[in-house]
């Protein structure tokens, strides 16, 4: 985004058009027309795109050899240029215009062929598709990184006990490793529609120019190729006004942004005096100017509160499309600095809670002291099942367990037999065989349960999913 | 939604759960609290996922085959009763409630034992993406008619010329075909997502019980082929809180709803007397109580509008997600009424947007009457550049010439030849070269072009996409 | 809104126009269009609107005298009609189809002529708004009652000292009411949003007929003062078209339902086992289908999970106005249905957390417990102020004895002289200073501070604030 | 928002905490903490903030008069160093700390003293506040501006006839000044809700400290006077983590560029070549990159697009604030840029607005054509309706008469005598009596209304409304 507090240019910026105006642009248009600010960050990929149409227009052409190797000279020139920050402070309406600018200050004019038989509209598709399948695949990458952090703490944590909750109230035992991968496997879809995204993103608009396709016979498939592209646009008004590829990304991430936003919430929860189940990297937190003894969770709440603000540029860039005719309309390049920002700060709360995720201190036996009879109740309502108890009478007894227990102040094992035998007959026997957390988490071996055994194999899938080098899976 | 007018109830409701309680629920939690206005709609769903659980429950030994038996024919005799339509004003707290209160009605004590190894928490995520994926099968079958409709009218379409407009404004001579597959492309990426989020919600949570997995040793790959899933959830704890499969959905549902606004706002600005280019058939449009001449676009406004709340039901669903701690939170019940809303939303607009698109009435000379000789301004362009000069050149000359034009109050072709030679010497040569709007279009043969032979091809590749039985591409 | 699930209509609705039409009503259309469901709840309202328009055309000469009474008979059987259920079902068109058909068929063809220089967009604005107007009283009433209910708890709780919290890390020590108390200011905030809001509702449409003013020279300011209206809106293009009333007033409503659900997280946090400061009221709480012993805040999360749909609807309201043209569009109509849901979630919010406030049932013992020596740290560092070194100093050096304690695992006071003597000369003799959390909450004497006295002055002021009667201030 | 692309810095960043740390904080977190690169906009207000604590510490004895007069001394130079741009690239935590750092460099030791009994959260709190305050008074002198150039046009456009529309469909006709207030009268609601945002937001947090309010006695009604604030807020606790002030704020500015996009929507449509209304001023429009002709509408565009982006931060403001707890909690620093770039944005679309209005040439022939005689359709009704006929008869007469035009494809006036006599008796006497659209306006003279003497009033009324250093009305 532009620093607003920088004064208006004081003439008209330099523009790829005017031929028919007769009056400069208004300071006041200008200051919000121009895009430089924010498309700058595509430069790489207008370039890209200008060597790939350079090879193009000499495929049909309108470039002799000897003109298309000066233009790719020329673009090369301009490239090391803008890699020391020709853009910073120009006064060019967008990066099209800066990068033709200097072209021309490069090469002469035969700069002013490089625009023929394309318009910004696919340009700017083109550039914008190609930055976003990078950012993607950086996404992607860092996405697996954290996910491997996540896998290396519960490789650790299988004989860690705590209990685990729902509604924030103490549920049941599980295990340290369980908790640590359920945090991953939404990282796992994550992946799967980032990759989504990306094939979605994977489609070359260039070649449709303003709206009605190149005036030039200029061959897409090649240009697909050349830049890395999977297939070309089937229609050029669609290809002009469509942002679906950026919707999906901001999609993608920001469910990836509010997947991290939960586990910040438990972490912020776990590392309270309260909790106290572990502790955050010191790196990770900062101080007060205040209080001398505080020590916060600042990455946390910033990854958590990052994550309202991804959903607030996810429902702009809708609200942008919503309702436009058909077609490029300008309003869309409002949603190009949602869309990069979106991906950066995917990428830089990533980059945050894997280094919170490497640098936990686990408090096992907080963990373990969490863990209180009352975690054991559905244990108990399950041995009287076994005894051939319905289900739901079980349940009943031991509500009224707990209510005796909780009327007293003991723990459930500490409600006399007595007591208990005039709930339900079979309840003293059911509280008498409950053993510990142990038993009741190695009586869920099922698949997805929190035995060991179960956790061991979630485990192998886990680290199978996010190896180095690994691919998203559907 | 529950109709907020309607008196809370004058006792408690029928709940699953009471044992350790020892006072009723307060009227102004339950009214809050209570969703079965909301979840009656999944009742076939969780009929499904009982008869799973029952012969799981068999499978591990908790019912004897003769009780399988019984049970089974209970829930028939419940779904009977569902579908004579039980559900309305009954008080239980939810759907599960209400199945297992019938379910005893019906067969007694044994109902009791339904419930066994599992809780709300994996059957409710069950049920939802159980109705989900039906849910999204019936929009893909809808999203593809509606891409049918608009390929018929492309295929009559193909030599009707017509303006296209960026900016809202005139731009180039297209097809009319090329216009309809505009609006058809969209709904193939439409298809490809609502695909993708499928696929993410046909994995079975049932197992994960309320957070840590059964305690009974059900199959729960045998669950899955039973119900339709594709695979199991691996982790109980993410399974029972996860709920990216309703993002997804709702997100999928959310783009093609952003699509038909599109769509609907070129019709509204196409059917009004200024513009002129087409009629929209009368039982799509609604009149005025005052002004009795009104035939009023109504239908296209109310697809444009309810585009504006699938978005917040999306914002809505993500910021209720966003923060929370992981495992099973109450505010998810939130987010169920969102998400049916929003699949019920997208279903009736794709049903009248192709009874609108089945209906047009096309204005064929006012169409063409408005590609007026501006619009032919960059094939003057393109004649210069094939004359050799740069494009950029070739641009400002043409602006000259607009110019020139305009303060004439002329047209391009009647600047005379002086004027026009005065701006560039080529120019004279390149306006008289020019033929009309046929050549125009003709002269973008290029693959997503509007030229005839590219039109042909894109109708060929759409009707194969959207022919009917075919499947999403990616 | 209506539920999806019912058949479409087996012929056209009931409507107030047709005269230029042909053909019927597509069903998909008419189930689209159908707004009964929704604006049946302004039924009152309605009948309110055409009681003074009966006034208003015996005013300028379209009734007599005799034909007014007999409407307003006609208006009153309608009224009970409607009272006794008549909405429920009918297959009218909207609210003012119904009612003009019904009243038709009490009174005959004089019902004829009430629809006569009016139009439903003048109509449906006035209901729309006298109907926000009583919710916003209503609503001003709620929260009124919730702030008395927290000032109740505040008013026992002066005593009592309990830890405070920034980023969920425990700070300082403040009294109970002080923390009781900072969830009741923002409720003083709400109810001059909520008087803002109702001053814009209450500016009168009626008159403005279509969008070009009533063809009839009816009394505005009369209808306006019969209906409880401020004054008339004065430009019947913006009437028609203006929804600010119900963005204003949803935006009241959203954001005391975001101070409702901050309240909601404190008391979630405060209720778990870990923190233990209190026991959330029973009849607030539900339970667990499978786990026994659980006693969950459904309340506080099903309160909190709605602020994120109220967040939703005000967001869809906003993206529906977006970019509309002026004067009524049928977008219009979407919005309705947010409305209504966003001011009766308010109040059913409302009502839920005022039960939990008054049943809250304290622990003491825990508040106090959690009140450690580290919260102390920044008076050990304002002691050193007023020994007269710089705060940044004293704060660094209080920081080095955090750190010192750290180490020894240690409390603050219990790091031995001569280390805290290397840290900085003048700290053993500050840390020796150091009294108790007493002693640092009336260190806090400054207004809006958590001493004694400041709290008591808070109570006082708070009392009128919310006393019952009383208004909002700005 | 801080340049995404910029490297981390090589070392921890400058802070005003870090006694208790033993590591320094990691890179990653610096580069996501740092809001240097957001409050560096609020410089002005820190000092204001700093200069006045100056004063108040020495109300309460923690600084000497001549400790006072150097520290003001202090803030002057870095005020001077701060104009000069001293912020860009500083490598400090925020503004605060850059300050106190500055201030350390030019006066020593002493700028220790500076953060006496405050904290960031309260400091911050009133920087936003002041910072807000001043914004708000911008926003609404701009406001003002815009509704006076709207008047302007108004009237010079009493005599010009146009049509109407709803559902962008003819309605009826109206005179062009009438339309140009219809999008005046917006403004003064917003005027009203600017006027209630700067309300709440004066009131002063400073002396609330971290959350428990100051350990030292300052006179906070001193510093509320001297900062321009009208009262102090009540409670510490509340104090630090409220920011309703910023979200009303944020709404009204973005209501108000709602009610922008809905006039730039209007003028998009009255634009293009098919109405034909208006030109909108060259300075205000851009070209193409391609096509020469072209002029489009971009000022327009954008600043329609930007309402959606107003929009998406208003929603990721209140995720930001929905469940989080009392107090400050560091979610809170995402949502500084949020309300900075939502003010500025909202001056900047204004400062684009006035200039597209200033500049408007009106096609006075081309909107009287758009009055054809079905726009006079209602006024037949009701020249039926003073004959006697009740309306509901009438409309239906004249939606026959209309379709009878249709179908012979002539006007209302032309359908021959007989045929309309067989619809209605009276209807040809009232086809007969009708006048042109000037008698339809003049019909149309109650208040609110498009006759000339109504929009005089109106005039008037506006005038006095959006007079130069006029105030917002409630």
């Amino acid at each position: 985004m532009p620093d607003p507090t920088s004064p208006p240019p004081s003439s008209a910026p330099h523009v790829m058009w005017g031929g028919r105006f007769e009056r400069p642009m208004d300071p006041r248009l200008d200051r919000m027309n121009r895009s430089l600010p924010v498309d700058r960050r595509l430069w790489r990929e207008d370039l890209d795109t200008n060597r790939a149409w350079t090879w193009a227009l000499e495929g049909c052409g309108v470039l002799t050899a000897d003109e298309r190797a000066r233009m790719l000279e020329g673009l090369d020139a301009v490239a090391r240029q803008l890699a020391a920050g020709a853009a910073a402070g120009a006064d060019d309406e967008d990066i099209h215009s800066l990068v033709e600018r200097l072209l021309g200050e490069a090469i002469g004019a035969l700069a002013g062929k490089l625009h023929t038989g394309r318009s910004r509209n696919d340009q700017l598709g083109t550039d914008l598709r190609l930055w976003t399948m990078r950012a993607l695949d950086e996404l992607d990458a860092l996405v697996a990184a954290l996910g491997r952090a996540l896998i290396a703490r519960a490789r650790t944590g299988v004989e860690i006990i705590m209990a685990s909750y729902t509604h924030t109230q103490r549920a049941q035992p599980v295990r340290f490793a369980h908790w640590a991968l359920a945090h991953a496997w939404p990282l796992a879809r994550d992946r799967a529609r980032l990759a989504g995204a990306r094939t979605r993103a994977a489609v070359l608009p260039l070649g449709s120019a303003a709206i009605a396709g190149s005036g030039f016979p200029v061959d897409r498939a090649a240009l697909a190729r050349r830049l890395g592209f999977d297939a070309v646009t089937p229609n050029s008004i669609d290809a002009v006004g469509d942002r679906d590829f950026a919707l999906e990304a901001c999609f993608a991430a920001t469910v990836l942004s509010v997947h991290l936003s939960r586990l910040a919430e438990d972490l912020v929860l776990y590392s309270t005096s309260e909790f106290g189940f572990l502790a955050l990297p010191e790196p990770f937190t900062t101080g007060s100017s205040l209080m001398p003894q505080k020590r916060n969770p600042d990455a946390l709440e910033l990854v958590r509160g990052k994550a309202g603000h991804q959903i607030g540029r996810l429902t702009a860039t809708l609200t942008t499309l919503k309702g436009l005719p058909a077609g490029y309309q300008k309003d869309l390049q409002e949603n190009n600095d949602a869309l990069i920002t979106t991906l950066d700060t995917a990428r830089d709360a990533l980059g945050v809670m894997t280094g919170v995720v490497d640098g936990l201190v686990l408090h096992t036996e907080r963990m373990r002291a969490a863990v209180d009879d009352s975690t054991l109740a559905t244990d108990v309502a399950d041995l009287l099942v076994q005894g051939g108890m319905p289900f739901r009478e079980a349940h009943a007894a031991v509500g009224a367990l707990v209510r005796a227990a909780e009327r007293r102040g003991v723990t459930l094992r500490e409600v006399p037999a007595a007591d208990a035998a005039a709930i339900a007959a079979a309840l003293p026997a059911a509280v008498a065989a409950l053993s510990g957390p142990e038993a009741s988490v190695e009586r869920r071996a099922l698949e997805g349960g929190t035995a060991r055994a179960a956790v061991e194999r979630q485990l192998l899938d886990a680290e199978v999913r996010f190896a180095p080098g690994s691919r998203a899976l559907p």
